[in-house]
């Protein structure tokens, strides 16, 4: 009989996962991974979702490790199967989110030689992950036994790490993958169940000579904004507080979390859309807290023109506009908390006056248009969520359309919190990323997205409705890509339907149905939120389709626009 | 106005693929490639798919080259939809099928500033291409633009070489994408529509002296054995002249395309089964053309004790037993005709006649259990496929079980082509590679595949009803992973059916309908194949589900096997 020391392996790596307090596992079946798929099964720390996709499988991980802030173990068997996670690495990479995935693997002395399933799997994701290791074959030399803890201890620390972000485990099991009967021993942990390792970072802490010029600036400024993008979620009472004491506007998009309070402009690119009100209201001085916003017009509007200060805790440099010319390499929370306690009490612009003032017009003409239609609106159903959904609801939003539509639509508003794959803004892996966010999260779960993004990976879809999950898919059904009708692209005389608009046909509720997820179809716009509403109380997964017209979505976001402009020039005494 | 270099590139590139016969373009939407997708959609010379899911779309491009030897494109946008492309570019590379894998990508200075959909795509795929080139961003630079040909040129040379495989052409549009205006002229070609490079490759001939002594061993050897795996196919003709003068049997596996003559044992599987036959049958010299069989059983048995030649023509080194002392790198045609030529006429070695002979035993004990069956037994779909569907037909078979009961059940027959995703044996992509081969096969298409592999590439099916396709997908429906009942995995007392078992109760003839594909259920063994006549009658694509249940389908396996060696005892006298 062999001795068993692929499970001993794969119970010691479980066991220092779990005493790092990882508690989602997402394993596709297969037969290599079998060592670490048991371990994980019989672990009662774990709650180990499985999937037949290892695309939905890492998407579902991520979502769990977006909302949760806590990595997720992810875990695939060998061949084209690791490289399904590719996108999902990716996005978890410059998302910033806590991923762990593994991809069992045959021993070196079956690589390259023709045996089943094998690629090469060595460092698969390149420079996407923030730690790579090989982990086994498993053998007695207790140099060897002693790594284990501290490599699983590692692969967490580096996921959460500064940035936090995916690491690849590259699990090597030699054949028996089943328990030999042999057993060897977990090598054992930490006294208290503590981790093998506790790792401290440091606080990334400003320096007091820059702190102190960055205030004078701001207090010289009386036309400063801040700018809020995604990642600003982490900081955003000491936003809040700095944007007071500074008296400035803050423009936050929905995904920064801080669309939120009284000093919000939630309508900047319909205001910056208005020539003359983008050039009356160019800022003296910008601070950005996360990433850009992601409206064209307002970043083209921060342009090298304007002195522009970007925290970049991370050291992502994300600026494609390559405008900022001071970058702050420190946590934005001890930065501005360190600003705003050298400035004086709180002031109000003039400047901050008018943007509020012109929000509140924008807004209003906004609401007015969009509750005079009838039929449903892409625009209308991101405000209408925003603006429906209880207290303590995650809206989990997909790229392309409706992340614009949410950032051009909603209004500030509390209680809620906003997630997306903002990272590399991909449609693919929404369904799953949707459903792992709503198995951690601990209020309800709605999302919006567009009927490609729902097809894209409809293979979320698979066991849904066995997952106990609470969860709405609001989706935006325009028969194809909608984005591509505000682009360029839309004014090609040939082939714009066929490449770009792709009609596909299909009938989402009946899609819905096949999985045995409830599905409605919303026709008039003032029952869309409470078809939700409905669906939220109803518990588990449902789907609320919701028509439109590509073209017409088109022609009515132009109305929005054109309706915020002509009502400020009403008001400006244009 | 901007010249529109974009445009002059896309179409250059495209231009030269047309010179050398490159006809399929699979494009996935996006707004980065639209300079590619217009100049594909404009040239008469291709036909382009569009797909929703790149993953589909990389799969379907892999179909069609797989079956036609063609190389051809697949187009995607930046971002995650590139990592799409891997699963499918791995198993290009290990399938050795040529693979054009286009990815748009933004400028270098918009990289790694947080530009939307960017990611560092530059060698995404690692080792697996035969070759990568960013191309662009096109500027007016005479070198630069000289250089445009001879890229796609190589492009394809790299493709369709000596291993074919796949090559990724990372293409550089900034913006304008869409045509400017100011028409800058495609770079001029080669005269009389010849490609920029035409390359000949050399052939890779045996060395007189090795032949000899080969030729010399092969004629003292009175058991020798063939062994054709996959990648014989390009050498039928060679293998069996030489099987016929050697006076061997030949070992066939389906995929080697050699399944097809009276010297082929079609029934080694279940024979080597049965211990006092294998030991009887040990040969003395084997000689490998193409992969391994995928039989454990046989690849077992065929161990290091065993004078074994490999014919490596591509350096594939693919022997995971380690078994082979001596390797041929060159072409399996050249030296197997000249083997041929020096060996004495055709003979008929005792043991040639003792393996043909066990082969007619098995087969008839294996047909007469099939054909008692009311029920349908998976074995028994392999088995009438391959003796139903007519002269001309295409099988494509799936990764997992169905390629392995296709090797167990499939006698010998002439007429009928066999393709398989074995570069990998992923199941991904599985839908998607079929309707790829359907679209540039001459005769009938039929697929053999599983739940899960139609379940993991179901987005395969989206606009699969409006491509035109000819082509019936019979799928084996036991609710889950079928090849797990067969390993020690099955054994396991807790958590077997949830990580491994995997049962999705999806309604796959519910599912084809929403794609609008038909689809019927078929429930006795007898009805499977006049029900793929009728689909294949009827033309467009057709599902065949064909319900199944793993734990009895284990057992009529045993049975199967079990029928063999009773008859084989039985008639050896045992």
């Amino acid at each position: 009989m062999r001795a068993d020391l692929n499970t001993a392996l794969a119970a010691t790596l479980v066991d220092e996962w779990g005493r790092a307090g990882v508690t989602e596992a997402c394993v596709a079946p297969g037969s290599r991974s079998t060592p670490l798929a048991l371990a994980l099964a019989a672990d009662a720390r774990f709650r180990v979702h499985v999937f037949l996709d290892e695309r939905s499988a890492a998407f579902f991980a991520l979502g769990t490790a977006r909302a949760s802030g806590r990595p997720a173990v992810v875990l695939c068997t060998s061949g084209t199967a690791a490289a399904e996670f590719h996108p999902a690495v990716l996005e978890a990479s410059h998302g910033r989110v806590p991923l762990i995935a593994c991809t069992a693997d045959r021993p070196p002395e079956l690589r390259d030689t023709g045996a089943g399933q094998t690629i090469d799997q060595v460092k698969l994701f390149g420079e996407a992950v923030r730690w790579f290791a090989e982990v086994g074959p498993a053998d007695t030399r207790p140099p060897a036994m002693a790594a284990w803890r501290p490599v699983a201890a590692r692969a967490v620390a580096e996921a959460v790490g500064v940035p936090p972000g995916p690491v690849h485990l590259n699990l090597v099991f030699p054949e028996p993958l089943v328990p030999t009967g042999d057993a060897v021993p977990v090598v054992a942990g930490r006294a208290d169940g503590r981790p093998w390792v506790e790792t401290r970072e440091a606080s990334a802490t400003p320096r007091q000579e820059d702190v102190a010029a960055l205030a004078e600036a701001v207090e010289r400024s009386e036309r400063g904004v801040v700018v809020a993008g995604w990642g600003a979620d982490a900081h955003p009472d000491a936003v809040e507080a700095f944007a007071r004491v500074a008296g400035w506007p803050v423009l936050a998009d929905p995904l920064s979390g801080l669309r939120r309070s009284r000093s919000v402009v939630s309508t900047y690119d319909a205001l910056l859309r208005v020539p003359s009100f983008a050039a009356d209201h160019r800022p003296d001085l910008v601070v950005r807290v996360g990433a850009p916003l992601t409206s064209r017009v307002a970043t083209e509007w921060l342009d090298s023109g304007t002195r522009q200060v970007i925290i970049d805790h991370h050291g992502a440099w994300l600026d494609p506009q390559r405008a900022a010319a001071e970058r702050f390499c420190c946590d934005p929370t001890l930065l501005l908390a360190a600003l705003t306690r050298r400035l004086p009490a709180e002031r109000r612009t003039p400047s901050l006056a008018s943007w509020l003032e012109a929000d509140r017009i924008a807004r209003s003409a906004l609401d007015r248009l969009l509750d005079s239609w009838t039929e449903p609106f892409e625009g209308r159903v991101a405000r209408d969520l925003v603006v429906g959904l209880p207290d303590g609801a995650t809206l989990v939003v997909a790229s392309s359309m409706p992340v614009r539509d949410l950032e051009w639509f909603a209004p500030a508003r509390a209680g809620l919190r906003f997630l997306a794959n903002r990272g590399v803004n991909g449609i693919d892996g929404f369904v799953s990323t949707v459903l792992g966010v709503a198995s951690v999260a601990e209020g309800p779960v709605v999302s919006l997205g567009g009927d490609l993004s729902f097809l894209h990976d409809s293979n979320g879809l698979l066991g849904a409705s066995g997952r106990g999950l609470d969860v709405v898919f609001v989706v935006l059904d325009n028969d194809g890509g909608g984005i591509f009708s505000f682009l360029p692209q839309a004014e090609l005389p040939d082939h714009f339907e066929r490449l770009f608009g792709t009609p596909h046909g299909v009938d989402l509720v009946a899609l819905a149905g096949v999985h045995g997820v409830p599905a409605s179809r919303v026709e008039t716009a003032t029952d869309v939120i409470p078809a939700v509403e409905k669906a939220l109380a109803d518990g588990g997964p449902h789907v609320v389709v919701v028509p439109t017209d590509r073209d017409e979505n088109v022609a009515r976001h132009r109305e929005a626009w054109a309706a915020v402009a002509h009502a400020l020039t009403l008001a400006m005494g244009g």
